[in-house]
This record gives structure tokens, sequence and C-alpha cells, in this order.
């Protein structure tokens, strides 16, 4: 296993991704044990204008990027997704969310990580599911 | 079961979304077999800069919604995810996308429906997955 | 939310299946925050000859029940799997497997719960999973 | 990719299998396309044994072995399951059921197949699933 990536650097990374910008993402703690990524809220997030609920599919991107920068902070050198699934456990209110991962497993040619989102401002369990990567390294 | 969505009501339902607005969404075909959704592209989905990818978040959103309007379309009367999983099987150059969608099974209190995406230049599938949606008529 | 099963209700709802019967399982702890069950060996449960694996159907088979057990004992009123998903880490070696499963979500129409399967001699991480499941009290 | 293995190959590599021939595991048909495993029925596969519902575990044994004999049919060399995910449709009642299986993605390094499983009497969709392996030849 290769030495992990400090905060200075996967923020760098994290934010390099034009799609990450769009998110508003930040890198709020990071160690190999785990990490924790907030994201804002802008309208376009939204799924169904009448509760104002986010978009599945930002949460499942959030999950999944979230697990990816987890196991590069605990040292696997992943660079794509094999696969990803997400469990919906509440809707989602305009604000902004904090996503925390941790590794689960970092093999020779899959790493595994599980991510939990919180909505900010009352911590509530919105969604949280698994990610799968390719390791570079293999 | 009830009657299944015509194809202008679920267009109209489909756009209603701002996150489907900011997707470039168009519903392309529509039966209670399998429906059909392109997506346009744009810079803000990219992932990574240098192979110009298609983040896995914009694409496990695909698959959601697709999965969705689907089982509206076969006459469901679902009203939310619960789960979703996501299989990428290569990356998503810049261009547009064409997601297919069927129905796998009708419960009374869940739904699921299978996904494909491809590229629409070349055919070539780009990821694809499973959503289980809640019945609203439970 | 119903009252929770006890540990001795559990047990014998858990030892009236034939499978769990075969399957050599005892509920080992039992609280609402999460359950822990052990599963013995026996050699129809090996995958391939060579290096004595068990196979992934019956470690996918225990993330399974574990996980409708852990519902159980939080409350759940749960009947039926609606999905599950596993993810496999390492070989699982002949020797008892321990099963510890924590509740995720319990919702009034699907309730989740993740479940992490140990080597009952080394605390190895052989697999670990997520399952859904049909609340009856809907 | 390496050549694919013919049907006989692939049957006695199926049946070396203590858990194969606990199953009542039979090849029926098999291609680079896709193939067709039968599998029989035994008491101790019950769940529940008021409504003797087979028990999930065996469904999602028998979708994740269908899932890597379908790659090998295809020409990959995959050993392990690296995940596998589940959706349970109907109650599957005693009787003998067919696994079809298809290649979704025959990648270097990961393979991934679907899996549907039907009862023989009836043809009724009971489960079905995907299994993402891994490639040895990576």
């Amino acid at each position: 296993m290769a030495e992990a990536l400090g905060s200075d650097q996967l923020e760098r990374i994290l934010l390099s991704s034009p799609y990450h910008q769009w998110l508003a993402l930040r890198l709020r703690q990071c160690s190999a044990e785990g990490i924790e990524i907030g994201m804002g809220w802008r309208e376009e997030m939204v799924s169904n204008v009448q509760i104002q609920s986010t978009h599945g599919g930002i949460l499942a991107g959030l999950i999944d990027l979230t697990g990816l920068f987890t196991i590069l902070a605990a040292g696997g050198r992943v660079t794509a997704t094999a696969d990803l699934r997400v469990d919906y456990h509440r809707s989602a209110r305009p604000g902004a969310l904090v996503a925390r991962g941790r590794p689960l497993k970092l093999g020779s040619r899959l790493c595994t990580a599980e991510v939990y989102l919180h909505r900010q401002d009352d911590d509530a369990l919105v969604a949280s599911g698994r990610g799968a990567y390719l390791n570079a390294g293999a």
C-alpha cells in the first residue's frame, strides 16, 4: 500500500473536478480511518419542487465520490468506481449535507468503502451506501 | 395497478424537476414494456478533466430517474427510490447518452426496474443498474 | 413501532427454519442496537475444494438472515427480504463465523440493516453487506 | 480474452464444488451469450415452514454461481466474486428452479453478469440480480 495522500493534496484533487465544484464540496476532515466532506445546496439539485427534495442522483454522486476519497485517504490508489449501491432513508431538504466515509477493505485489486449522508442542521441520516473501486496499483 | 401514464404526462412530470432540466433530458420513447430517455452533456458534468469523463453521480442519477419513469410508464404508482445499484462499465466521454429502462417487477409495495446507459454515438454500454421504488398505492 | 422481540422468542423463530438448522446457527447476542449470530461449518458449504473456501451463497444467506433478525430485534415487523447486497472481502476458511448486524433505518414500509461477517478464530472480516426488508405493519 | 470453456469442462468444474452438489445443480445450456442452470429442491432449503419458501440465501447463491459460470462460458477467467446484488420478486415454493445468466461486461479486471431465477413449473420470476467477478488474467 502506497503512502496515503495528505489533506491538502486530497482537497486539490477533489476540487479539480468541475462536477465537484458545481456541488460546492469542502473536505472537512481526513485521516486513514475516514473522511468527512461537506456539500452545499443549489436549486438545480431539486428533484420534486413541491417538497423541495434533493435528487437521488446528487446523493448517489456524493456517496460515490466520498467513498473514493475515503480510499485515497487510507492509502489506496483507486482510479475508478467499479460499482455503487445507495439506500435512501429520508428526503433531503434544502441545506448542506455532510458525508462521512470509512474504508471497509483495501484489497490489491478492489477497495470498498461505506458512506453515510447526514443533514448538517439536525444530523438526520438521509442516505447511505457503498462503493467498490478499482485499484490502479494492481 | 392503475392506468399507466401517457407519454405527454410523463414528459411533463419528467421536466418539472429542476435537476432533470439541468441534465437536459428528453423522453424519446415510452411504453409499458420500457422507456428511453436521452441526456445532453455539459461541462459541469465532468469528473476528471484529463480524460473528460462524465461523473459517476450523473450516471447514477440517470439510472435512478429512468428506472422510476420506467415504472410509471408501466402503471406503477411509485413516488420515491428505495435503493439504487450501479455498475460502471466504461468511461462516458463528452456527448449525449441514451438510457433504456425496462420493468422487472411491479409489486404492491415495491417496484423494480433495470436500466442500461449507452453512448449515443457508438451505442457502447457505459453503465447499467437497478432501482427499487416505493409504491404509493400500498 | 411494535415492541421488539426478546432473545428467547427470536432464537425460537430463528431455529424454526430448516435452512437455519442446517447452517448450525446460534443467537449469541441480541439488543435493539444490534445482534450477533454464530454459524457452524460443514463440508457441504465448500465452494472450491482446493482452497476449502466457504461458498459465497452461504455467506450471502448469513448476511440476509442476520439483517432480518437485526430488524426484528430492533422492533421492526419485517417478513421478507426486498433486496440484498454483499461485498466479499476475503476467503472464508473452514471454521465458525460470527455475523454482527446493526439497524440502519426502521421505516414504515422498508427497513434496512447492515451486517459484517468475521471469522471466529482471528476476527478477520470475510464479507459484509446490507439487506432491505419489507415491513408487514405497513 | 482466453478461449471460453466448453460445456463438458464447465459442468465438471461446476459439480466439483460440494455446495453445488448439495444444490443438485445441472448445466442445461451454455454458450458465450448466456447459460442456463437447473437447481433441484430439498427440505433443508426451506426458510419459513408455514409457506415452505426457499431461503433467500439459497437464491442468492444460485445467482452468484450462475453469474460466475456465465462469465466463464463467455471467455472470462474469473476466480472469485467481488460483490453480489439480489432482488427478491416473489416466494420460491418447493420445486426446481431455472437460473438464466447473461454477461454484461467482460473487463480486464472485473466482469459483470446478470442472472434471472425462474420457477421451472410456471416460469414465474422469483429473484434476479447481478454479480461482479475478479478476473484472474489481470
